[in-house]
């Protein structure tokens, strides 16, 4: 059973991408814990317990690049997981393997430019352009599948 | 193999409640776009870059219909998710077809109905209701998902 | 076609575990909402719409107690999504049974403790070990779901 699913080459395409956007958005998880050691703000009183008593109130707050990465993982939550429930769907309804092949990489490119334009602060639109981008990308693969599920 | 699952009546009733209340999740990131655009409320510096000088402090502000969207869209995230992937393993433990399109219904119906309750503000405990029957509907599918692997 | 899934030893595994660590993700809100009811801590006006108008303002409130279990809830809805979603694509890539739910095993173990560590405020490490563990164990198996992707 497993084997079969896995030797269908769209549902491999659709594995491979799938793997590359959300290993990206776990590494906005190491990112933000980057920013927090380096940049010295923490949410949490156990995570400053060891340093001095005066040092520890400091060390308790927002830092902007902290908060920045923050939104960029939140908005992977919100636009990735759709991506790959709908793409899985997607892929279970037979579409053709160049178009779906093409939906997969527009995705997951237009996800690989949001974090860097949301990251380093490009200036708009270039992340808002690229968060469309992969909303309208998700959103033709939502339209196929209710349109397959729907006239079955 | 695709054609398989989604040859299955279930399957298909499945996917199109699941794709209803992923796409109802993603037309919050929209509304937020909108409500940020209308009243003027930005995250980010380079959002408001082309805004003159003094304008933009001003801009880059929280504003409560913003910060009430953003929470009915983390809410969703929270409970749409885990409806549909465990309604995916419930669908494949071959539940029958009546009883499992009333759960599909009543979890959409309750979390539509959600959205409006949160957008609008409505009275509680319209909102509290409406999240508490799509968590017990998700308790529910869950329950036969564990009845039906630890037994079988 | 159900059925055949869900009759294999494997494919049944990852359901248990993936179903322990979903519900325990959704056991997050309810906990909030145990803690925004005896700490008296809300975000929306509505909620407190009942009380007298002096109290209003001091129930709109962030507290620690709640925002600690937010902060928790979130990093599942991180780390827990992920789980499932790359252990989906690994259990159908076929690996070695004891293999694959050592996988399940530890993860599982690690966000459970990880919840205890973080809801409780356990000294560090803890939280800190507890987690990166169930982004090790995630990250092995994204690591030879790709291996066999990409080379079959």
């Amino acid at each position: 059973m497993e084997g079969k699913l896995m030797e269908d080459e769209l549902f491999k395409a659709f594995t491979t991408y799938a793997m590359i956007v959300i290993l990206k958005m776990m590494l906005m998880a190491l990112l933000t814990v980057y920013y927090r050691l380096t940049r010295g703000a923490f949410m949490n009183e156990e995570d400053v317990a060891r340093k001095p008593a005066e040092e520890r109130k400091k060390l308790l707050r927002a830092d902007s690049n902290v908060e920045r990465v923050r939104r960029c993982h939140q908005n992977d939550l919100e636009n990735v997981i759709p991506f790959v429930l709908i793409g899985l769907f997607y892929s279970l309804t037979g579409p053709e393997l160049s178009a779906a092949v093409l939906h997969f990489r527009v995705f997951a490119g237009s996800r690989l430019f949001h974090t860097v334009a949301y990251v380093c602060a490009l200036p708009q639109p270039c992340r808002g352009l690229s968060w469309m981008v992969g909303l309208f990308t998700t959103a033709s693969m939502a339209y196929q599948v209710l349109s397959t599920v729907l006239t079955l």
